[in-house]
């Protein structure tokens, strides 16, 4: 490995890699959301809040929906998950990695992913799983033919499970978010978001013609993408770092999930988060390499945070306005477009005449039991 | 008007007209879909059924979605209403029917489908929808500037209503179903199908290699579209009429919502249907004209029903696989095919090598509530 930090062209290379295994996912717009997002909030939204009687904001925002929510296994972590284990198997040979296996803990979508990765490439996957995880993220994990093996739900508690299973078999850990190679391979929803955006302006310079670099050919003004261990925010943010387009992460901020927002604040990453956001992909604390990428102010140009009942909200929109199937993580980002006052403002100040914004839809997996709980308790 | 019944040129006319007002809806596919259809069901599933302790058929199935979730105001229902509209002025002429209004009584999707499209062309909308009728689509109605008015739930109170609101304005009846018009506009599906089905299998000649027709360029084996007033059922089944593409109508079968199929087996059409089955749009029974195209057996191959917990199951299967949002009524046609055993061995036993079957989603709009009312209660 020559780079530690990962940079424009390292993700171009994870691209040219990840290609044959992950879905071109689509970028979508949406009339009925472009006229919300460019409405003013009544000003009752602002009670309690520091805008609390002034006048709300009217940004004018056309929206790029980048809906990894249909790539394989129904979440961006695809394509990290198959660029660490091609990695890997570049840098440690195919033998090895086939008689050794991989190893790693999480919830959700990184166990599907690397399950699928490991299995297309015909490598044993061992997966530590919190007990609590929800019966479909388990089964999708299973249905890829990972071992699957259950732990306590803290970190000390996984690490002491793969510590076990990696005695036993020997598999290499492949981390979900806090690497080099995963940075890079969920960057690559960058580079496709970006190529998009260019196709479809393409002959409609109307779209970008408020575009501060200068019309067509000139990019999205802002991409905005969930904060949770960071490997999307950051992969996004250095694929963007030498073009005109600023990015944003989002996160929730119940019971502290905001821990990038507040580092950034306090100058320095927060270690530890105890949270049980709604939005579950986004409970981890950002990790050492991303925190390293997106306390950047030339690569990440802010953190905005939303309630549980914001986030839910996106979710209502876009379930019934654009009928796709999101996670509540995957929603965050559109949330700050709609409902964060101080990101409004920032918007209607620095582009009078909008900007066009780029929302990465990070996954779908839930299901219609949780639906119903969110909205039926 | 020439014809009474209609014709595949007279959809072709149909479609010329309402281009410019509708969408071209996606066609889907879905490979886990595939593979759950191309499944046997456990015997368990047929218990109960007249084909317990038989073995469950083994078809092959690939499916092609027609995405009319993503039509205009969210259902298919805007295709005949732009055409019906559109015909209205071509016949009565501009001047009267905007000075008079149009007039219609629907508790759901061809309320706002009219509304649309009286607003875009300037016409004055009057709509009578039950009281009762889903919050979400009273407002979708009244989004497009209808003037709405409520009435009770049976046939009897709706038509009293629109009779006293004609007296009072002198508005033009547009029909939800029956009508020759409305038809041919929702038709316009089965022909968007059929194109975009033969360039998704362009230079692939695998997937339609059991094409009973001979391959490439022979179009689906078969479309299924649900059945309520039979619009859709009828308009599709006559745009296949002269190629070699089977139709058939599905529907659910609780408190006797399959009026169509009974209709079929008894050689009558039943004229009343009192059901409160979950897919909403399909309580009516089938109209006049529409019966006399569907119970032609030249353009509809027949009709099979399904469950409330089979649709229930196909919704899941929609919602949680493919991260798509449909209605209950849209995934019946896709039910009959994972669940109704009749209709599995008639693919079987016609079609050894498999078929290609087209299914409509007829429509998408649903709420946050409704779906967590269906699984959670």
């Amino acid at each position: 490995m020559v780079f530690t930090t990962p940079t424009p062209s390292s993700i171009q290379e994870a691209y040219n890699l990840i290609t044959p295994y992950v879905h071109r996912t689509p970028l979508l717009t949406n009339r009925t959301l472009n006229t919300v997002a460019s409405t003013p909030q009544t000003p009752d939204a602002l009670v309690g809040t520091p805008f609390e009687g002034s006048s709300p904001a009217q940004p004018k925002i056309n929206f790029f929906f980048k809906c990894e929510n249909y790539q394989r296994i129904g979440a961006f972590k695809a394509r990290g998950a198959f660029h660490a284990l091609l990695r890997l198997i570049e840098r440690v040979g195919e033998e090895e990695v086939k008689k050794k296996g991989v190893i790693t803990h999480s919830s959700g979508n990184h166990a599907q992913a690397l399950a699928l990765a490991a299995s297309t490439l015909g490598v044993p996957a061992y997966i530590v799983m919190p007990r609590i995880s929800t019966p479909s993220k388990i089964a999708g994990t299973q249905s890829h033919g990972a071992e699957v093996t259950f732990s306590g739900s803290t970190s000390v508690e996984r690490e002491a499970v793969v510590a076990e299973v990696q005695a036993r078999t020997g598999a290499i850990f492949v981390p979900p978010y806090d690497d080099f190679n995963i940075i890079c391979g969920q960057g690559t929803t960058g580079l496709e978001m970006h190529a998009q955006y260019l196709d479809a302006v393409k002959g409609e310079p109307k779209l970008s013609v408020h575009n501060k670099a200068g019309g067509v050919g000139a990019g999205l003004d802002a991409v905005i993408t969930p904060v949770g261990g960071g490997g999307l925010n950051s992969g996004v943010a250095t694929f963007f770092s030498d073009k005109e387009t600023k990015v944003f992460g989002a996160e929730p901020n119940f019971e502290g999930a905001d821990d990038c927002r507040r580092g950034l604040d306090a100058g320095q990453r927060v270690e530890r988060v105890r949270t049980l956001t709604i939005a579950d992909g986004l409970r981890t604390p950002v990790g050492v390499l991303n925190w390293e990428v997106i306390s950047d102010n030339k690569k990440v140009a802010g953190v905005f945070s939303v309630s549980e009942e914001q986030i839910k909200a996106a979710i209502r929109l876009v379930l019934e306005r654009m009928k796709v199937v999101v996670e509540p993580s995957a929603v965050v980002g559109l949330a700050v477009c709609l409902y964060n006052e101080e990101f409004r403002r920032l918007v209607e100040k620095e582009a009078p005449d909008g900007w066009d914004i780029g929302i990465v839809f990070s996954g779908g997996n839930t299901t219609v039991e949780a639906i119903g709980k969110l909205f039926n308790s």
